[in-house]
């Protein structure tokens, strides 16, 4: 058995750093690299890029609305033109730091606000398909787990990636519980380590309403940058060990 | 006979248009596309790019200092891993958009104040040149013609294309008159043609000081957003091809 | 009889260009100036309030979100806190430029999007109307007439001031005709003048549904920087003259 | 006997932390605050403005190049007439959030690239003084000890501080050892105490040359973001109190 585990990294800015990329690198298989419009200056995202083509980490290009102020976690309504040009925009630069890292951009996901957004807005959702799709048809797209925006995405051609979430509370319907709930985050290392089995082996979750939720999970992301993050991630991955369930990309099964 | 005529383009920004990007195309045969740094949202970067590809129009990457506010055109301090990282980051992500416009990058030439500081700084000069060498070796990088920075990169095989200025006085030894002085640029159409035709055709022009100063020009530059600009460089165009002189792109030779 | 005209300027950044500022000010009586969220580097507020000071034109803060490439004009999901600090450092940043240029900022007038969201969202219109009111509670606010806002400001203290739009269709209900409809927007100059004067004179204008709808203007906004903007004010000054209606700013009567 | 303590604060971006204001405010008299050019967004400056009139510190516009991503750490040519405007702007916006966090700018202290630059560079150097004296000629202006810029500043009216560095190493000509030497930096609390001491009580401190070099010192300036800062800073303030020196703000002296 195998599971994909994610992590956003490459989010520092110049002379302010964020994360700790070098020490979730060897823990995770995929690495959503910030491409300079939430986060990510070209030299930190070059220095991020290399650090994962050395532990051999698979790449995907972290996309986002232009916004460094908000981090790119508010919501903008972007016209169709514009976010299928700063998608572009943003895979294209990614790959090109890569490429000279010795690596490659695998998948895109996308960041904050846009992930959010595009479970729900037809158009946005559209212009992040097309510009993938334009872009290289062979990239596969990270996308919330049970979220319509998959099959949205699937029956476009797209070779979309199930993404859970190992320290996020789910409701028994399978979607997450908002942020502005107390609840909405754990934060015991063992009890999180236990939920990214659970959805591995059976399938699913607890939800906070008591009830057994099936959530599909081809990635699981681990939060990089939060208090306690490395030491979660850590847990998580001689959980896995000891279960022999080994870490490795999406990708690796990928064309 | 022939010449190769380059222009700044794709340097509209949002809502602020600058440029005639589709009266310049049809006259030139190389491209200086904005990459987002100086000037060019990816949007109107993409819609720039559409056009060369329609008019056949060699591109390639207008690379500058990270200064939308001052144009590109105030020299910056910058350390040699932010302008490798930051050039890389530009060509990238004009590559990447080129390519869904069908088109592809032939080259680098560095915009405004870095231009001219590349000329005489060794330490930002090296960072433009492995940037491009490390990208691809294959591109070609426009320089200042009489230039020492022509054979410093040269020597590390960068394939260096030799630029004029069409409406720019010269000194004596070659040099640009600053545009600090009164008689820096020319305006009348029909002498700047006439200097287009003399750079070819006897391979100089006349200084400020009166004396013929010889100028290597494998490309000439009509700037595209001054006044009468457009009407300038159609006069030019006609001139040369009065003169059977073909407007085709330095790319055309390349491998 | 007498009426407020005002216009968007200073719209300018770096070597963009935006507006006709020179033109537009000797025949408006307020000037919503950019503050450099939507646009307006200081360089360029400062000339342009320099220009607000000689034609003795009121000044007010066109305060926006932060986005330059949007040019203010796309939704985004602030959150109170970030609203209200942005508002406060935009008007601040403008009243410094205007004590210098000899002037001083009178009122507030949301840019864009910003101006339409608050019409319905009461988180950002509260933030809004704290920033001004913790700033100086005797600058106005610009709103669109027939708003809910404008009651809400008012029953808060805020001296609101209803805005028209002289170029722009109506509808029955007295709201705007989406741009996205073809009628939107009227271009002939004697039609706009005339319903500058039925704002005065009738107190309201014909909708596009046939139907008179009474409109309360305590100003008349001018577009400064469409085609045939300058020539659109211009017969609209004289209109107003010959029916012996001053143009001056609703700052006027202020305390 | 009395100093003045100084540190840089407010340079978080967003999501960004950098720094300790908290753990600083209490020791120092007086706060270099960013105001949004190298660092520094509304809603965190604001904050940290609310905790400096909180602490009673004296607050000053920590004004820089426009230049985000390097931190306005990079020399940047800018012209006069945009300098003048920029720093206007800056103080005029952080004056603004001041007022609401009920304290007032007393001083000017440019950060990092500019401060450098205008300690020889006197035509940058006019415009900051330009724009000081514009905005409100009774703020201070924080220049370093020893520079030549002190005496340009003087006699044109201002009033300038001189400004020392608890953890910089100094040469016998008064001048700072460059940042690219190994021992530019002092790191151990007790040696940064003492020299501190020294500059207060015998007027200078030892050179690296090994000879005694006097530092006019009107205010220290104490790092906030460096590893062990905060600790440095607690056995400065320890030091001073266990000496009999007060730590009050040279703002206390001024009108």
């Amino acid at each position: 058995m195998y599971i994909d585990l994610n992590s956003d990294l490459g989010e520092s800015y110049g002379s302010w750093k964020m994360g700790n990329d070098e020490q979730i690198l060897p823990i995770v298989s995929s690495a959503n690299i910030a491409c300079g419009f939430h986060a990510g200056d070209p030299q930190s995202i070059l220095k991020t890029l290399k650090q994962a083509a050395q532990f051999n980490v698979s790449v995907g290009a972290h996309v986002s609305y232009p916004d460094l102020v908000g981090f790119g976690r508010r919501n903008m309504d972007v016209a169709y033109d514009e976010l299928f040009a700063d998608v572009l925009y943003q895979i294209s630069a990614l790959q090109g730091l890569a490429k000279i890292a010795g690596t490659t951009v695998r998948y895109v996901k996308p960041h904050g606000a846009l992930y959010n957004t595009i479970a729900t807005n037809l158009n946005q959702a559209q212009a992040v398909i097309d510009a993938l799709l334009a872009y290289d048809a062979s990239l596969a797209l990270v996308a919330l787990a049970g979220s319509p925006f998959i099959e949205f995405a699937r029956q476009q051609g797209v070779n979309v990636v199930s993404e859970a979430f190992a320290d996020r509370a789910y409701h028994r319907d399978g979607g997450l519980v908002s942020r502005r709930q107390d609840d909405a985050v754990l934060h015991d290392a063992d009890q999180i380590a236990q939920r990214v089995l659970d959805m591995i082996q059976k399938g699913g979750v607890m939800s906070i309403e008591g009830v057994f939720t099936p959530i599909q999970a081809d990635t699981i992301c681990l939060h990089g940058d939060t208090f306690g993050a490395v030491e979660i991630a850590k847990v998580i991955k001689q959980t896995l060990t000891q279960h022999q369930i080994q870490v490795r990309s999406f990708t690796d099964s990928m064309a």
